[in-house]
């Protein structure tokens, strides 16, 4: 696995478990809630994960955009399918929305390298 | 066509004959270039226009979510699958955005009584 | 009850039944989440209403800012301390929250006249 | 002078007195800071308040680029200017800031035909 | 002292005396502006140094988190208590709070460790 | 050159060739579009220029700013035309800009040290 993807996961990985022994409900309901919304329903999985990759672009959120990167892997997004949300997270949130591409571009380019 | 609709639709052309009287080249090249994103691509039209949809949401623009929800109904989007985008869009963005949805929703109610 | 206060409460009512009777599970979920945030904890309900009033004035949602507004005078905040917590959200925040802090101002009125 | 920019000016003038006669400190120095920002210096006044708007485009802060709009109409700023400014906002802030833009050009006519 | 609390404090430090040093008169008043809100009033220092953490958590600053981390663990706030601000953040701001929590988190493990 | 600048440099272009690599014809227009947006016009380009700034920095995009700061070197603007346009960012954006006015601080000594 490449140094980025495999640094992004363990750090998750070990925080996550640092937040979650703390024992507050709200921070663990929510995350069950996130991980529920992206579950097969009215949409497929393929089109949810585009959708929170989309809304991670233009909120600006460099780990929450590796994370759907993964998972839009894992499904099997094409590059070219990528590339058209990257667009449209482009234009509607503009260009100051580049170089968190720039940083999804690297991490895509080492997940299809895997 | 209801108050809301209208309205939204009348405001939006008579300021959009404004701007773009102005001849300022840059703002003609954007609003040409929001119109091919959203055409089919790798990804459909219904697919794209979601996309538009949740990223209009978390970055909290009720016109964008108005003109969005307009083009989802356009293209058969159902009920279930646009309250499966709100959905996304108030996880990844929090309870700001609900005020947003309340919107959204009153709007939706709208499109489909037409 | 003020026009401001009724208004807010009556379409923030009325779309909330319509959003909920979709029953999606995830939007019915955050709504109950929401709820247990701000109950009593280590931290007590005045603190946790005014932590979710600057949140709100800093992301500049102005339904949020009435409803958290209306909470601080339920459980008796002053207006000096308000005023206090508008300080602090128009420091973070900047000048882009000063007309948001005069809807909010109006708002306080409003309730502190009832 | 036109409704929009009276309507306006009104409000602001009445609720900054509300905000003013709390006596909140930090408040009264954000205001007097604001006031001290654009004024000239290194850069000229017109450069500021072209400044100020295309921030608070980017912000898509409706009431704050009224403000910037009416400061630019005072120190000359020309239409075609004044479109330049808007064309920087909608590519940086991207189409999200179209509705605001359209606002900002209602604005803009009014202040232009008095 | 840990390396992300000296980091950070260096780092701050050397960098303000680089910015206050080309005397930009806005920049000072700001800042002891900034110091000035802070300071016990109508709500003790404790609460507005919560105000400070939840309003940066949602406008998603990772410096601005550790300095109130830091001046929250001076005024003896409680692992619990950082915790429900925590879950106020990330309830109002949306999961994209997420990972600048798990960098809140590990910043509080290094504070409480000293 | 510095490391700063090189570093921001070199990443800007290994990335750009990537993404551009991929034909997505809306990434490639949006990239034009942004090259004729910072051209003379009505404004010159100075003025353009710290418009990018001013509306990256409220924006909080430290990649943005940079290249921005390294045009404003380019045409001529001095420290202290900067700093104002930084006043200017910090005032309407708050004291979430610091932490961002600090790395741009870092940079801009960077540039004018070479």
């Amino acid at each position: 696995m490449s140094n980025l993807i495999q640094e992004f996961n363990n750090y998750r990985s070990k925080m996550n478990e640092v937040i979650l022994g703390k024992n507050n409900l709200v921070m663990k309901r929510l995350w069950n809630l996130d991980t529920n919304t992206y579950e097969a329903g009215a949409l497929d999985v393929a089109t949810k994960e585009m959708l929170g990759l989309v809304a991670s672009m233009v909120l600006r959120c460099d780990d929450c955009i590796k994370y759907h990167l993964g998972k839009c892997h894992e499904v099997g997004i094409t590059t070219e399918q990528v590339y058209e949300v990257f667009a449209v997270a482009n234009i509607v949130g503009g260009t100051i929305v580049i170089p968190h591409t720039r940083r999804a571009a690297e991490y895509w380019e080492e997940l299809i390298a895997q």
